[in-house]
């Protein structure tokens, strides 16, 4: 069954709206970040990576965002460039705000931490001027990332998207992708999530960015409680990740399916949610099965947490099914199916 | 036929939410602000004249609210609790935030303009720690005013009072009550006031506000299909002011009633509205027919455009009712319907 | 002996720097403002205050200032115009900033209290562009009022002003001027006041004042002290202020010179002291004797706390002199003098 | 000749107060900042590499700074420790201010250039109540990095010191350290640098920072009218620094003394300054000669702009005096004297 139907004849597969920054990703790693000394440079942001992810995949995509008005905004906008991702939309800043920067601290395959410098900064910047109708209308899908909600003028820019897509008919995925920084409540979290979250056609979000959505709603649901709430609002489908334990998809017609992480050797604990939801919409966009978007997302999922970046490790469409063929060759069919 | 069921076991009969401000009206008017000399002190702010309103009619009301932690602030609670109201949730502000001010420029019975003090101000600093969900249980309705949404931490205040409301299927009124100071853009008024009015259960505004209120939903709607627009949503009546041509109340099975100002001799061309807004929820929280409430409404604003102030001068049931059958007397029993 | 040369080839006598603001004083006073009902508009702020008490003493003074771009912005424009003081640095402020207001509670002839409005306000907007040389070339003296130096820009434009004053051998009069709204910390206030009186021809403070200006440099002095102090410095006349036991001028020759208030039945307890500094002032301009000086201020300072307003009870010549003239045929000569 | 009399009594050899920071230098350079792709993490900012660079020649330092409450706080504060800097007046900041962070763009020997993140940064949260009058007479000099002066609260702090330096009779030292960042306008530096310079003993700083310094007070000066202008209010010892022309220190007693830099194979175009400052202020502590001062400075700066990172490789005198000698063998005793 096809829980979203896309436009074929809009120009763009996907545009995410929010953030695009740098990753500092220590070379000499497993120490704190005090210790290390030297740091890799990668285009990072939960929305970025996906939008590059998608664009290994084969997909076009816009995006809406504002960048710093720097060196550091000419190395985003030109690797975007490369991805073949459409810049037009992408701004810089005026009031010399700066791209965000993540250092991360890589203790272990399992322990991560990471430092942010998100103060007056560059994609929080992105106002509703910069958000036109015709833009959306040309986008078989917009996606909006939880984050470009935490700070105004970013956040009624994501919320005037969010009207602007559902008066053309544009599906909506809302990526909840909590962050502490930048937000001041539980309260003004739960006001905002539960208002994009109330109007997406798709929700991905783990168990506790779920909680957070629904605080003001109806606190203490369960998965299936949870899945059924938004589909009472407009969601068809309502994604739940539990991390090592898999995730599972609920779609409007009462339907689950579940999908297991693929073994893997991690070198670090992050990464993975940005390969699953790109994988995942691509198979999406694809009109593929429910359970079939899912193993394609589990699978990119536990590429990038083998490799040392995120978005310059995002795989093409060969390297994933290669992947999972050679997984299920050593494993057996079922490997990443619960 | 009763359009909203009000649950008689609450305690609160309204709680509007939103701002507590001073008007300084000229007492020496007909003149520039500039040349008059001198100015009488009221309490002012459209919820404040609208909880005033409902107790000299008889009613009890909630309020939240921050207020100044002054002589003002002092006034202004003082006020409150010689009408009656309850002002357990007006706390004061911790910053030297100060009471808003509305110096009135009256030049003649038709222009008027305002000098509005609202920079760093009380009234929006309203937070999310101050609404709680026992008092919204408490309360038969809750009023929120449009212009609580203009600026954070109000503004989240407001739309968690709004959550809360749902969750304790508590009916919202929505006084859309625009006020250009605060608002950075047309589109973040949409924004707002389209999440608030798709909420509500009853709407109050003029044309203009319902044309900023659909401007990232639907522009360039008529009377009735803006009504069929919110009726579409959770909205049971929506009222559309129309000034001097009178005001319609648009029910949601189909009907629509029209009502006009009655005839008086005016001293200043504002102070209506929120007459008519206390007098009209009167009579819809005591059952009446809608055209009844609107009768009564109508009234109540003639009587605030003849007086010198407006919360001062609310009337009580006796003599609104004496007004209504004075002029029904004089011309004829359907003077105010149209 | 002269203690400060004016040059008498410079258009302005005097060029303060500084707050225009609102005086609203109750009608019905001797009362708490919350019960007050009715409040005068009068033109306020002690430089503007100053300036209008040397017009009407017949000086002619410029003045830098930013006022609020509304009917209050025109109301003390034109005020200024009408008594004939320059106002071709008075700008308009860009950003929606307000004009300070104060209100005043009245209590007794002994008791006041002030709240006051300044927030965002439109005197501290003053900024580094505001202030031109040759303006400062035409003064014969360039008041700077304590208050500009509380908040940025307008901090630095005062301190700019000071730069240039002794940059084009201007002498600069410090009115200490100390209002505890607005500034952030005891440090930052004994910083910004200890700069400017250490460039300083003339100072006047009351000795609380003077405690505050020396608390970084030299805690705990004594009157004489103090003037040795600011003597070693630039200044040539310190004015140290003790309320109702009188004031003294202690000049840089080793001199000092003291007054006592004239007799008077107050109408409040505030209000003399800009009275004080422009009829002062006057006399230094004039060229008298520091001791007649001291007697005109004195004089005006009673005429002033008998009166309901400030500016617009400041006295001509005529009146200070038959007023002095008056007292001392009742009280004998000495009635003033210590 | 003795121009400067430090207390040997004292605990602290200097104590500078300004800002710490993080140099992210490229090791892949000589290429854009964009292209660049692995950044090495180095302690940074003027003040701080001068009391890396003292403590590296064996002198004691104290210090007044803000830093952020993060790993890269542990960071610094953990070398400062390691260096023997004095680091009980090193505070956390409480608002999630972060360090500031210097990437820097090597593009070949000659040029090089800057992205600065400096928003909301720690270093300027530096306010009043960090600066101890105690800590001040432990110190037997204070240095201001201009810097500290650009925002408030450090502003303050900066100020207060020199104030409370002035009062315990403490040589205060003036780095005048111009960066763009943070500042307002020209006439802001002027006023600021203005009223510091004109309380400092010592002054380093360049042709072009002086006239900055000067703009208010005289501009246009020469060399030597810059000199005499601050001997004419504080200074002993005025230090002009021309780039690779050299550098000259004016005393009060009308000497100058010149000196040109050493010749070496450059790195990068910056980071000399830093180990200039520290080798000139080792000597003045150590009672040498001006141009015996100057020398030294100058050879420290050599080896800096021949290293990869600034505070990592300040030297130790052994180093500095063999490179001297090793110059003056090859080159000639007079190599670095004008």
């Amino acid at each position: 069954m096809k829980y979203i139907e896309f436009d074929a004849n809009r120009k763009f597969d996907l545009t995410p709206l929010g953030r695009i920054t740098i990753d500092l990703n220590p070379v000499d790693y497993y120490k704190t970040l005090a210790e290390s000394t030297t740091y890799r440079k990668y285009l990072g942001g939960s929305p970025a990576n996906i939008a590059v992810g998608l664009s290994r995949l084969g997909k076009k995509c816009g995006f809406f965002a504002r960048v710093s008005d720097d060196r550091f905004g000419d190395y985003v906008t030109d690797y975007f460039k490369k991805e073949g991702i459409d810049t037009s939309r992408i701004r810089r800043c005026e009031n010399g705000e700066k791209l965000g920067l993540t250092f991360t601290e890589i203790l272990s395959e399992k322990e991560s931490s990471i430092l942010m410098y998100r103060n007056k900064i560059a994609d929080l910047q992105l106002n509703v001027n910069d958000i036109d109708e015709e833009y959306i209308k040309q986008s078989k899908a917009l996606l909006i990332s939880g984050t470009a909600l935490a700070e105004s003028p970013s956040r009624e820019a994501a919320l005037k998207a969010l009207f602007l897509a559902k008066k053309t008919d544009t599906p909506v995925i809302f990526d909840i992708d909590y962050r502490a920084y930048n937000w001041q409540s539980e309260d003004e979290l739960g006001v905002y999530y539960g208002i994009a979250a109330g109007q997406a056609d798709v929700i991905l979000g783990s168990r506790e960015e779920y909680d957070l959505t629904q605080s003001l709603i109806r606190p203490g649901l369960s998965d299936g409680e949870t899945a059924a709430l938004w589909h009472s609002r407009c969601a068809k489908i309502v994604v739940i990740k539990h991390g090592k334990e898999g995730s599972t998809a609920y779609t409007c017609d009462g339907q689950s399916y579940t999908v297991k992480p693929f073994p893997i050797k991690k070198l670090k604990g992050f990464g993975g949610g940005d390969g699953y939801a790109s994988a995942f919409l691509y198979g999406l966009l694809e009109g593929w099965e429910i359970i079939d978007c899912l193993e394609f997302g589990s699978a990119s999922a536990s590429l990038l947490v083998a490799s040392h970046s995120c978005a310059d490790s995002m795989p093409d469409v060969k390297t994933v099914r290669d992947y999972i063929a050679d997984c299920k060759q050593k494993y057996g069919e079922m490997i990443a199916r619960a």
